[in-house]
């Protein structure tokens, strides 16, 4: 079995150690949730300093050109363009997730309704991220479409000739499991139908490439994997013979042909150009580059693969581990154990019962002990309540999966997530 | 004639004037463009860096429930709300003016399609600011609206059985005209219409009374008067008995009735909380409080009566010194000098002519000399290049207005505009 100090040895070993100095962790804490909200890079505070006291207070509207402010959008999309294998100028940085779905959505719907009129099914899983489901919904509820959810291993036989788009999120954000998607694409495709994919818990996290994929069009989250800051701007990507076919619905200035010639009338802009809307919040925005950086400096160091390769070791390890030390106290595990299926996190379930399960409990009891997952609510039928650990390996390191399970074991085992201080729940989970 | 020493006279008893050491300014800049992006609160950068380095970098997702971040859009309109006429919880600070005028306009349309489906135009200005007409223009295409764009003067004869909404920017951002909000609408009313307001150049401007008027939904800028920083999220707000009529397009979990439930189906809201969408960027959303805490300090000097009152002695005083002391320059006025037609800027036209009118030269003229303003070009047909300087009463003196008089009155003398340096055209103007 691995111990304390195999895994202190790993660490010392582990060519991406030096990365971990670029983010500011809080002390005698073990962050286990950067799939939800990313460690602040150490840059990130001179960097807001610099956007609000120089470009902001000192230059003011001057930094439009100084600054570079509105080319902002997609001088960041093009520094994710390598992490999501999207060519040069295809990537846009803007908006919220949920407001580029709308847009890219809409785009594949239209799409649709030109090129066969008769598909009227936009198909996805029941258990997507819920506000992905809500955009969908009020889009078909207004475009007269029917929204089809599944479960995971339903997909490939609803790929049918009344289906017009497949939206998937790739890396489930209860499991974590991650879903083929070069061979769903080429389904799809074979099927007829586009597809969408919702990159949240991909991007930084597992290597992607829609253009190898043949993806149609993507969006994702920069403030959980990409470590952009709180509720940072989304990102979009559109395949480029998609781009130009259609305006996206949220035709603002900022995706006109020429914003600053002030013409009544909207000419949308070439290329992803056009998916951008309205004035961008500078200071969140500028945060994204200072998460970037540090996938920058991950490049000389072997890149994603190389991250991809240290987060599967930490997730086998944290699985191992718990498997061995946490017996018997009714956990499951909901993350697929083989490495294709598996993103960056690992998802503990805990059987549903009249009193609860006991999972939010489990997770308040490890945060009090500096040990920082999530809860994840499940429902009266297929899903159980679920303990969430994210593991950015960037930051986290082998010895910090070997406390965080000592620390889980000694939860368990003492008992101490039955006091009611760990079952008071708050407004935001 | 009024003197530099009348103006340092009426500085020395202006009661607002302790407001502007609540902003760093520039030093050597008499910045007249918070039209267009706000100066910078002093306790903005201590905001940013409490943001950036505690309730992100300290305490990272426990900020959900510490740092309040899930109700700051709401708790950000509640103090928007006494500067524009709203009641509290009606109001949200949210996503780009333009995104919420795509979904306050959606929500006025179903409501007109509902009541009224024979009204099929939707109607504006020409001249109102681009980005409304281009959200309008996609939305008229994609529901089957006709847009009609008019003169201001044409308005009121346009207000027929054919309409059915009348969308208008309060404040024309190019002349600086105000619209009368209540008497605008009352007649709009008479006609069957409902009316949307945009108060991007009115919010922190201008009084604004919004339930006073019975508008039916507003929408607004947060980074130009209300100073909340470089591309600030916006603020929404709908009539309480429109709040509930519809969901908005941009169906996100912000604006689910439960959103930490993760149900897979879409319940909107209660009032106004189902326009939000997606999670907000929480250090520039944080930074609109910078913004606020000077209106917050104005009430006990008299509020946005005195500001307003100061507005238009620094307007009214800023055009008599320009026709006093720049004559000879083919230089009008496109802002109304009646008092309750104008906001709080000042838009000097210059003719049009085959080499240019000059204003653009004459801007930058102005700013090498410390003077910011900016240029808006006209068109080949109704509409001069502009010459635009913005008042903000909070930060903006007396003795201000007559320096930068006397610099446009050097400027035009010296002819120093005409040199080359001052007629090369930044990417954004």
């Amino acid at each position: 079995m691995t111990t304390l100090q195999d895994c202190q040895a790993l660490d010392a070993q582990d060519p991406l150690r030096p990365l971990r100095a670029l983010f500011q962790l809080p002390p005698h804490t073990i962050y286990l949730d950067g799939n939800s909200l990313g460690a602040m890079p150490v840059g990130a505070a001179a960097r807001a300093a610099a956007v609000v006291t120089e470009e902001w207070g000192r230059d003011l509207i001057q930094s439009w050109n100084t600054a570079g402010w509105f080319s902002l959008p997609q001088r960041l999309g093009n520094r994710i363009a390598p992490l999501i294998g999207a060519g040069p100028d295809q990537t846009v940085v803007t908006d919220t997730t949920s407001i580029n779905l709308y847009k890219v959505l809409t785009a594949a719907l239209r799409m649709g309704q030109q090129d066969a009129p008769e598909r009227r099914v936009l198909l996805s899983e029941r258990s997507n991220f819920p506000t992905d489901l809500y955009i969908a919904e009020g889009l078909c509820k207004s475009l007269g479409y029917t929204l089809k959810l599944v479960e995971p291993e339903e997909i490939a036989g609803a790929l049918n000739s009344e289906l017009a788009v497949l939206m998937l999120t790739h890396v489930n954000y209860r499991t974590g499991a991650m879903h083929d998607m070069a061979a769903v694409t080429a389904a799809a495709h074979a099927a007829g139908a586009l597809v969408v994919w919702d990159l949240a818990h991909s991007a930084g996290a597992v290597p992607v490439d829609l253009l190898g994929a043949n993806a149609d069009f993507a969006v994702g989250c920069c403030y959980k994997y990409l470590n952009g800051g709180p509720g940072a701007p989304a990102f979009l990507w559109v395949k480029p013979a998609h781009a130009e076919r259609f305006w996206q619905p949220l035709s603002g200035w900022w995706g006109h042909a020429a914003p600053f010639a002030f013409t009544p009338d909207y000419q949308p802009a070439p290329g992803v150009n056009r998916y951008l809307c309205g004035t961008q919040p500078m200071v969140s925005l500028s945060l994204v580059g200072c998460g970037l950086e540090a996938f920058e400096a991950a490049q000389a160091l072997g890149g994603m693969a190389a991250l991809r390769k240290k987060s599967l070791a930490l997730t086998d390890l944290f699985i191992a581990l718990v498997e061995a030390r946490c017996q018997g106290h009714g956990l499951g595990l909901a993350t697929p154990r083989a490495h294709a299926l598996r993103g960056s996190q690992v998802s503990l379930t805990r059987e549903n019962a009249p009193g609860g399960s006991g999972a939010y409990a489990m997770v308040q009891a490890l945060i009090a002990r500096g040990v920082v997952g999530d809860f994840r609510a499940g429902d009266s039928g297929l899903h159980k309540d679920i303990l969430r650990f994210g593991f950015t390996p960037l930051y986290i390191g082998f010895e910090d999966v070997w406390h965080a399970v000592e620390h889980l074991r000694q939860v368990l085992d003492s008992g101490e997530w039955r006091e009611a201080r760990f079952n008071q729940k708050h407004a935001v989970t």
